[in-house]
């Protein structure tokens, strides 16, 4: 399904499309260009045109050597801040895909509105992307730059193929808007350059990408422009990936195998056919296990399509966050062990809720099942949209489900975790997945089978689908009522809508589901214009994790459908962790237009627990004997997650005490 | 007191003493010589013969060339780990200090057992310590034999000053057991070589100790010779640190001061005089400390009175486990901001703890007052203790307050942590301050002015004061009962005798006190035999901490006496973090024998608290709705603190759910 054929008029998501497209994309691109008074330079347009000038002295034969290669730092900056060279590479070595990333929102963004300034902005922009690359299709500016003699030298530390990666998924997303297809021609160029280097024959390189996405991008190439050889490289990127003799140890024979604490940070430990364990950086797994699914479906291969199935439950049962946030330790942005969910010093990276749905999505298209679809929507409207400030102008990298800011301040333990949002970041990599993914949120609402329309998320839209008219009305998250009309003129159609596994008591009126199969209901549509209403009651409730995760014991979060609640110091005070809540009492709802419209806030009732401190000293005056609590009756007012840190810097905490 | 006059005859702490006798002495010895199979070698007796023997081919004017300086790391290790060189330097920058740290541990030991044997080693290793001296008196191997040309250029990362502080430590105690100098006239020459070197003067270098103790043990030397340029030395060491321009930048410049992450890691930010807040690495900032309050008491410095008292109460108010432990991170082993006290991981070195009781005993000297003394008590039975396992075979660096092995193992950010007791370490400080402390326990149960002794721990002992014999019997920790028999030809005394906080209700039989000072009973010991019996009633109770330490509300640590318990899972099985205990009963008590002669475990009324798991899957099988809660009444059995972790790997907690 095009995006363009999907009109999203939904309330909620329309604000956040907006905001993406009025806030973020030209933001993004002065950032790109260095132009952010204050904020650190990207050097992301400047290493293209770095590049460009250096293939222009090189074809006029003139102020031109062949660079040699020294590694200088996965970052460079230039000596004179205030006087970069203009044919030098400045920033991380990946910092090409920060353009790509842009291109792909633009793209999204003028398929659902057309808009020929930007349109323009983005064809010059392409045009000096495009005469960076270099004769021979190669097109990475890190290398270029600084010497083609050894690229693809250690794939393993440098970003040559995520860049590719993202460079086939912005151009496809820009030629699918626009129908321009000079970035898709500069991105083919590029990955035929790949297909001749890398791959199964003696002659080429067996080895695959440090940071996984090429694998997924490679296949959406392949599906757009029906060029096989893409499959095929995809396909060998994943099934090379943990082979004996394990290629990054070959490329880094200084790295011992036996000792390296990041040996599982590329998943590249074990043939993926054979993984059962979510290990290693959380993104990179994510982008993984959504290539994997898309070979798996692709390929009909029930080995791989396990090894998914494997790797989902993995996450979703023992290692994400009741926000779907993942990635427990800022170590690696990795996975911890099962059921290491520590709150306060949570990494849950917003791009790994991000690749989450996007794993998400593809295990949809395996097969339909609300076990996909709810963590979808449940990392859509905690662990990512908190990534993104209600103004669109401030963004969280990290999203954990505590924070008490002296901590984060003082604590070397909590430097990575940001009380308040940031402007932007050096590694800009999650303003811009925020921004191509909410761009493109339709893709992820519906999909479809030659003969059913799926309804994975709520949100207003109109469709059409084999001829049939399609109009979803819908609330969500303010509550938890969906009509969907059709008018159909004559033709076959079966919608099949998800039942949230949150939602016990759905009401269904209008038709009968002539089948419920993993939680999605089946409606044949009729021969006329008919209209479907679900009843989704989105009851306030408490939820607790499993007890092998310690930091919950004895705690509950509060929840609202698919939305998760937090307390924050703005609302209640501080010293959040004295707060009790009482699970007997149904929370009260609160509704406010601000800051988003109809916005559910939520008071339970519980008490504040203090010590008396009527005890003696013990020791030193930081101890005291036990005198009993006082214990104080108290409503706790409750924010939904995705909305904390838009009032200031204070204490916030998901899990409460019971 | 000479540690020679006083005889300990408590069971308790002569068990300790023999176990560091006849365990830790030895083994470390055989560890110093690389001879102990499996544990890393040591390279510290090995770099004294290698500089022993440089210097007699520089004597002998053959096979020698002056070495030229270059940095090899802060530890060097051999090529080849089965032959190493016979004239390189091996191991931490600091390696030298661990022989100085093992003839303190000697000489104290040698003061209260005679034993020919262990004389006859020490003085040989002394004869080869000695040869490793360079004539000008310089005496660090690392430099003798990596080039002197750059001695006393880091004085911020190597630890030359740092073994001056332990060769004089070692040597004093050596000279004071054994009445042999060798050792002591080896140290002063270093002594007097720095003297000439660092200083106010123009032409000497205006640093300091990176890593303090030189201070203090300059002052102890000065004590012990009377010659006054080590007191000026000290002296100077005190003042200068944190004068601007601050020394280590000078010495830096490539670091940038403003960004600094170390910058408050030496205690060098500021001149000491103005500090208010313990920062940095726990070690050195007490060892610095304890140098302050010597000199304050020696030159009776207000300025520097005050600034230790500060100190002492940003530690003990604001910055100390309930075991004695501190250094709440282990981002440079470092104390962390006020009221930040993780118990999962916590670093409370078992060091830095011993830090704390050197602190402490001096502020006794400049006024007695049981702040300083129950301090003192509740880390020696606490973080202390804690760090030497029963049989004196292993041994803690980190003391935790709450453990879960699973964590420790795969858990990056708790790394640091250990389950069980390590064989020794590459860095080895603590077991050999473990041993020099308990040999010379004496000295800081004791201590005397002109006409009173002042007995701040409890232990049986014998010893004499102005013609006083003296007899103190006591059962501490087992039970809280002393007498204090006196017998007196007729001449003046007064025995002041420390109430511990932690007693609410002493009693005194035999002898009223004419005062009661800063927690002190002060007794006249009549012209006769006498006896005070003291009970200090050991009730079980529990201890809360200020509301402010986040980690620990809503709990409570079960104490009787200094003493501190913790819940193991050998005793209460695994999920210590279900357990509440009933604060309305007291804790019933259980008398054994074993692992130590009258140890007391606790047996608390509680419950085990679990979730239900009724509740319907929320989103994934990770969480439920919550369906309340399963409580189920529990025993929980205590055991000290200080005992943990004899029994193999398992969960332990000390503050434990109300």
């Amino acid at each position: 399904m095009n995006l363009k054929d999907i009109k999203i008029t939904d309330r909620f998501w329309s604000g956040k499309i907006e905001l993406i497209r009025n806030e973020v994309i030209p933001y993004q691109w002065e950032i790109l260009n260095d132009r952010v008074p204050g904020a650190a330079p990207s050097y992301c347009m400047h290493n293209f045109r770095a590049a460009a000038e250096l293939n222009r002295r090189k074809k006029e034969g003139r102020d031109y050597t062949e660079p040699v290669y020294t590694f200088r730092g996965f970052e460079t900056l230039p000596e004179d801040p205030s006087d970069p060279k203009e044919d030098e590479f400045y920033g991380f070595v990946f910092q090409d895909s920060d353009f790509y990333k842009w291109i792909e929102a633009v793209g999204y963004s003028l398929m659902t509105k057309p808009d020929p300034i930007l349109e323009k902005t983005a064809d010059e922009a392409i045009d000096i992307v495009c005469s960076a690359q270099a004769d021979d299709g190669y097109l990475d500016t890190y290398y270029i730059i600084n010497g083609r003699d050894r690229c693809f030298t250690n794939l393993r530390d440098h970003h040559e193929l995520y860049c590719l990666g993202h460079l086939i998924e912005g151009a496809i997303a820009y030629f699918e808007a626009t129908g321009k297809d000079k970035l898709l021609i500069a991105a083919r160029r590029y990955a035929d350059h790949v297909f001749e280097r890398i791959g199964p024959e003696k002659d080429k390189i067996h080895g695959y990408p440090g940071h996984e996405i090429a694998e997924m991008a490679l296949f959406k190439l392949y599906r757009t422009t029906g060029d096989i050889r893409y499959l095929k490289l995809s396909e060998y990127f994943i099934d090379e990936r943990g082979k004996e003799p394990l290629y990054f140890y070959l490329e880094h024979p200084e790295t011992d195998a036996s000792s390296d604490p990041f040996k599982y940070y590329h998943q590249s430990h074990l043939p993926v056919r054979y993984q059962d364990e979510a290990v290693g950086h959380a993104v990179r797994a994510v982008y993984l296990y959504s290539a994997m699914a898309d070979l798996a479906h692709h390929n009909n291969d029930e080995e791989l399509k396990s090894a998914c199935e494997r790797l989902w439950d993995s996450i979703t049962s023992e290692k994400m966050y009741i926000t779907g946030g993942i990635g427990a330790t800022h170590i690696g942005e990795s996975f911890s062990f099962p059921y290491d969910l520590p709150n306060d010093t949570a990494y849950a990276e917003t791009c790994a809720s991000i690749g989450l749905v996007f794993f998400a999505r593809r295990m949809l298209e395996i097969r339909p099942d609300r076990k996909f679809s709810d963590v979808m929507e449940l990392a859509l409207f905690n662990g990512i949209l908190s990534g993104i400030a209600v103004d669109g102008k401030s963004f969280f990298y990290v999203n954990p489900l505590e924070v008490i800011p002296e901590a984060c301040h003082k604590d070397g333990r909590k430097a990575h975790v940001k009380p308040v949002r940031q402007k932007w970041f050096g590694c800009a990599c999650c303003p811009p997945n925020l921004a191509r993914l909410i761009q493109s949120i339709g893709k992820y609402a519906f999909s479809e089978t030659e003969d059913t329309l799926f309804i994975h998320l709520f949100m207003g839209a109109e469709l059409k689908k084999n001829g049939v008219d399609i109009r979803i009305d819908s609330n969500m998250p303010g509550s938890g009522k969906v009509t969907i009309k059709t008018n159909n003129p004559g033709n076959s159609l079966t919608i099949a809508v998800r039942i949230p596994s949150w939602c016990t008591c759905p009401s269904i009126s209008g038709s009968d589901p002539f089948k419920t199969e993993n939680g999605y209901m089946y409606f044949d549509i009729p021969h006329s214009t008919s209209t479907i209403t679900i009843d989704l009651p989105m009851i306030p409730g408490f939820v607790c994790a499993d007890p092998r995760v310690t930091e919950d014991k004895g705690k509950v979060a509060v929840i609202r459908g698919p939305v998760v609640y937090c307390a924050e110091e703005a609302d209640n005070g501080p010293s959040l962790a004295s707060l009790h809540v009482d699970t007997s009492v149904i929370p009260e709802e609160e509704i406010s237009d601000e800051p988003e419209s109809e916005t559910v806030f939520l008071r339970v009732h519980g008490k504040k627990v203090t010590d008396s401190r009527e005890g003696s000293d013990y020791v030193s005056k930081l101890y005291k004997t036990f005198s009993g609590t006082i214990e104080e009756e108290k409503d706790i007012r409750l924010i939904p997650y995705r909305l904390w840190a838009n009032r200031g810097e204070g204490e916030m905490r998901v899990f409460l005490n019971v």
